[in-house]
């Protein structure tokens, strides 16, 4: 990516913008969500450089000028996904505490990931693995999976989370409840994401069930 | 779909299957497998008759001797996942008990129809909305969903169930973590059905968190 004046070849149809570089409207950043949204409608393999030229309105070397393949765009993408559930995961391992409230912090940031990054943490989730990136973006995400099932088991060690499920199942159940999010949530219905993570946290950690002490003794084991 | 011998182009150049309808080895049941399996790798919109042909190695008329268009095999795929979905529903919507118990019920008896059923579950779930079959499916899953809302309601109105969360919340984030089943859970990875739905009642209807009798006494309320 250069930061020199591009070529751009049907700019002279247009009048000249002063002191903006590319086609008239796209940066990197805004170019980026649009190609984020195609991919998310049509499928990263589905969609062509020839695709985001048209949805775009420009050129595909003013494409060229921002990135220097569709690739690029996918790597930049799912790293924001992954590089916002890394930096939680990052706080979380620092943190003090018992790992059951170190889970939860973990589960309160990754819905704040997901809300903040909707499009991308869901272009994450629909990688195949038929590149090199979606490949990385896999090898990342288990190794995400695993930081949450060491998590688990740790508050198991510790006491505090049913010993009766395998952690690495709670796991995957726990985070395939917080992905989830991406095939319903969209923030213009109106629930917050402080709201949300709240409800995950309850279900997951207390359970729906109001549960009465003397129907249920055995649940201090 | 005839039940009469049907035209067979190719059949010359094999021997002879008496007993057998349509192209050697396929009935409509096992079409109906591939075509699914061939759909969820690429998408409905994305697979034509022409790649149906060339995945099962039959011409397309050996196709339309068993089913009329793709749209069909759609109808026929979604139908099996939510008519499972559905049944599971009728059996609730008959069973005495509180609500509470019949919600567990239909928890149960989603995560069987999504394990016996992967595919076609899986294909209903990323269903677009492109084609009048597909509407139809997404009218019925918005059905299905209102019922587990209401459920979820009674169960609030008799007390069983937190009242600090919405019931239209809490019913999409509980089925939200069953149908996110179809991201992962695989059946040759030795998780058996009932110890995936004991897994998910476990932690949905009771928690994850090991509770202190002495520690929360507000948890009666």
């Amino acid at each position: 990516m250069t930061v020199t004046d591009p070529p751009q070849p049907s700019r002279s149809s247009r009048p000249a913008q002063p002191g903006r570089r590319g086609r008239p409207g796209y940066d990197l950043e805004s170019l980026l969500h649009v190609a984020v949204e195609l991919f998310n409608e049509r499928g990263y393999d589905g969609t062509s450089m020839e695709d985001l030229s048209r949805r775009l309105g420009i050129t595909k070397s003013a494409i060229y000028h921002h990135v220097p393949s569709k690739q690029e765009l996918l790597r930049l993408a799912v790293d924001r996904a992954i590089g916002g559930l890394f930096d939680v995961a990052e706080e979380v391992r620092t943190m003090p505490g018992p790992a059951i409230d170190r889970l939860e912090h973990l589960v309160r940031g990754s819905v704040h990931v997901l809300v903040d990054r909707l499009p991308f943490v869901t272009l994450l989730l629909r990688v195949h693995g038929n590149t090199e990136v979606e490949r990385d973006a896999l090898a990342r995400r288990r190794e995400f999976d695993r930081f949450v099932a060491d998590l688990v088991k740790d508050a198991e060690a510790e006491g505090d989370i049913r010993p009766d499920i395998d952690p690495a199942l709670t796991a995957r159940l726990l985070f395939g409840l917080v992905n989830s999010l991406i095939e319903w949530y969209r923030p213009q219905r109106g629930i917050d994401c402080t709201e949300l993570a709240d409800a995950i946290c309850k279900i997951t950690f207390d359970g729906m069930r109001i549960r009465s002490f003397a129907a249920s003794p055995q649940e201090t084991s």
